[in-house]
């Protein structure tokens, strides 16, 4: 793994912010914050967690480096005992997260990060950067995976990625989301996630003739022979000189396997049905019919209620950036904060927008299963110190309406904890599961939503509640607050 | 400058079809694409060219590692005189680019790779990679600068960008576009940009109360004292806080200067006009009033009309991501190759869509300026062995609409060449102007277009026409092509 200067990924303010707290003499006390988004991007009905892997490295090897030191200088905003704080800066805290994979909702917090306030403070703008941007492409794949009912999608975007990372570290998120692989070669030998990829028109147009370029191109890659077949007419030209190759590697004896073509332009619908017939007519109706041109999850949702005839999907610009919701929205927001004692005081911030106002407390996050069939019932937010019995009925209600509820009896429920540790006392405690491993745990997370939770238009909601000690100490600090907030 | 080892920052068929050429022994054969794009992003009436930096760094650094030969390896897919050929892997070719921060328009190379094939495919996926990330965010930009009328912009963005790199670069390239600075520490590092940035929520949360978090601001930032005023309420406790603890400043004799309030949520063409009253009674008239709260440059235009009294606009999520537009589409097409005796012939891609119909050959840009006003008439994409005499008159014609045309008096306008060289045989020949001389070099770009060019919506076109020249080839190439295609 390549390993990044990365103490500056930050915004000024928190750097401002931490000498401040420095020279108040109040830096070292202990803070409670929260990661967590409030809306689902692209209308989803839930989201994917991940950066957990590129977070940890990030604070793994948190340094100021002399470089940083003399550029902090030569700004001439802070003092000589604060930067020399810096030199010996590193990250002491405790960290809880939700694995990479998991299928998640809004205001639950997707990292817990509880650490002396001038550290917790520092960490705030890459963790979000990291989180979001990950977070963000998993749950666009996971979307355009579930358009596609079960063909295989691959990510193409990288040369549209908003730069080098984006393209690298979202191809792994949109792996991680569902797709089967990826064409950005980085991504493979960092990742080791599948790679794949044939050939481009500069192919077809660099020999003098279609039928030769394919025909080169077979030869070199008899074992994936996939021939794009647009560059000049696709039923015309493409289409029947790829028959052809096919039918002099058949002559030849070459096993025809990982074999067929590629659509990139035109009317996807209308040309793979007319090239599906040409290829059956030809005896190639196992050919794979791969398409690629600016498709996302509504196209091929379109497509395949159209009945087109493709099973394979290139998916690029529209996945890697999240074309219709570039931005996750997480934020980080303060829960708690030690007081004198060392005693924890739980926060909260208010707000006219409701939908704004922050839970207060170290909290963790149940996930609470139907018995029966595996499902997800609904989360409970609670603090960090409940337990929840499943043995006992439990009651559960939207704290907002609260004539929503239900009851689930004993024994017909299963509760998991969402939270695990993966920094105690600024060690890291938890390695990263292969990204392959990953998604198939995304797929068991997947396998624990109802299609209704997943349809790409007004999916059914999961509910996400408080528990009764949660709700209890909202309310009596919002009632604090609103009296004496000035 | 960090160094990355971005060899394998490529699609893999960049990597099979490179196999390929070398397998058929034409490796060497030297080819020219060019890079360029279709549309204006957001609906623009240009864009502005970014990224060239990183390009060079990319090519310049170009090599294959130990383990990246490794990977290679073990993918099983390539011969090994290939590998052993890419151990030794350089570019030695040649480029030519639009420098950054130069206003360009659509089908203009913005870049021109002249190389043996084999390299110019490689590089094809990374350059796109970055020009197109970067471009993209410094078009952006330069419309959210437009909007704000002259007042200063800050990039805000880095929490919600698409990763480090896009947080980072797309910091670059956003001042390119004409912001004053960023919050991103990494990017002042780097690239010697002015950063910015004062306090968050939680600075005011982590104290008793709003105004001890104001003082204490006040007293660590004394010479850049911008105040968050709404944490609790913004006009009635954020403002008269802030106005409070202004008035302790001036009794005790502390200059105010770069202090003022910052509004984070809200109705801010209300809350602005009501603070500025606050602030002109309180006799801190000349306090600035910023503003960053899911901003873009539409935001900005209707608050400038609503008459909002800010003055300093921090704008984030919908810049660094350019959320409307969130990619920019740029293409690399082959558009000469060698023949056996070394002669260049041009090459061209048909489509059913005239607009993708590629110009082909070794192409320049002429722009035309009129000489009275030093205002852009219009560019000419020509051959690279045209030159344009300014003495004689210029008839420029629209080859999609030749009753668009004009004729230009010899003396009344000038040309310049917008392509330079920025590597000959694989040298870097060209070295990047700093960041903030490629940000006045824009801001002169931008003063040779009228406002209509720029304005947000239904902006004027510039021409960008065709030299006879290259007119003639191209239609003698499509004529042979429609007779000849198959």
């Amino acid at each position: 793994m390549e390993s990044r200067d990365f103490a500056l990924l930050t915004d000024l303010y928190e750097l401002t912010m931490m000498q401040g707290y420095y020279e108040t003499g109040s830096y070292k006390r202990e803070v409670v914050f929260d990661l967590f988004y409030r809306k689902n991007p692209s209308g989803n009905g839930y989201a994917i967690a991940a950066g957990l892997q590129q977070a940890m490295d990030y604070i793994r090897n948190l340094r100021f480096t002399d470089e940083d030191i003399s550029y902090l200088e030569s700004l001439k905003l802070f003092c000589a005992d604060f930067i020399d704080y810096l030199r010996d800066f590193r990250f002491t805290g405790e960290i809880y997260a939700i694995p990479e994979g998991t299928i998640v909702f809004p205001h639950e917090p997707l990292m817990r990060v509880k650490a002396p306030i001038v550290e917790a403070q520092l960490v705030e703008t890459a963790l979000l950067n990291i989180i979001n941007h990950q977070s963000l492409i998993a749950t666009k794949a996971a979307r355009v995976v579930w358009a596609a009912q079960g063909d295989p999608v691959m990510e193409f975007g990288l040369r549209r990625a908003q730069g080098p990372d984006a393209g690298t570290w979202g191809a792994r998120a949109a792996v991680i989301g569902g797709c089967c692989g990826t064409s950005n070669v980085l991504t493979g030998k960092l990742f080791d996630v599948p790679v794949k990829g044939t050939h481009a028109h500069s192919w077809v147009m660099s020999f003098p003739d279609e039928l030769t370029a394919f025909r080169e191109y077979a030869r070199l890659f008899p074992d994936a022979c996939l021939l794009l077949v647009d560059t000049y007419n696709t039923l015309e030209s493409g289409v029947p000189n790829a028959i052809q190759v096919f039918r002099e590697m058949q002559a030849k004896g070459i096993p025809l396997k990982n074999y067929g073509i590629r659509l990139d332009s035109g009317d996807l619908a209308y040309l793979s049905k007319k090239a599906k017939a040409m290829l059956e007519e030809a005896g190639f109706g196992d050919a794979v019919i791969s398409a690629s041109s600016d498709l996302d999850e509504n196209l091929i949702a379109s497509l395949k209620l159209q009945g087109a005839k493709i099973s394979l999907w290139g998916v690029g610009t529209k996945l890697i950036t999240s074309d219709d919701c570039p931005a996750f929205g997480g934020v980080y927001k303060l829960a708690a904060e030690e007081d004198e004692n060392g005693n924890f005081l739980p926060k909260i911030k208010l707000s006219n927008n409701p939908e704004k106002v922050t839970n207060p407390g170290i909290k963790k996050i149940f996930r609470i299963y139907e018995k029966a069939t595996g499902k997800i019932k609904a989360d409970l937010i609670g603090l960090a110190d409940e337990t929840i019995d499943e043995t006992q009925p439990l009651h559960i209600f939207d704290s907002n309406a609260k004539w929503k509820h239900m009851n689930l009896a004993g024994g017909s429920y299963t509760v998991r904890e969402l939270l695990v540790p993966v920094f105690i006392d600024g060690k890291q405690v938890y390695e990263s599961p292969s990204v392959m491993e990953i998604q198939a745990y995304c797929d068991r997370e997947k396998a624990s939503l109802w299609d209704e939770h997943m349809r790409l238009n007004n999916p059914h909601i999961v509910p996400v509640d408080l528990t009764d000690k949660l709700m209890d100490l909202k309310t009596k600090l919002i009632d604090e607050m609103s009296f004496a907030k000035k």
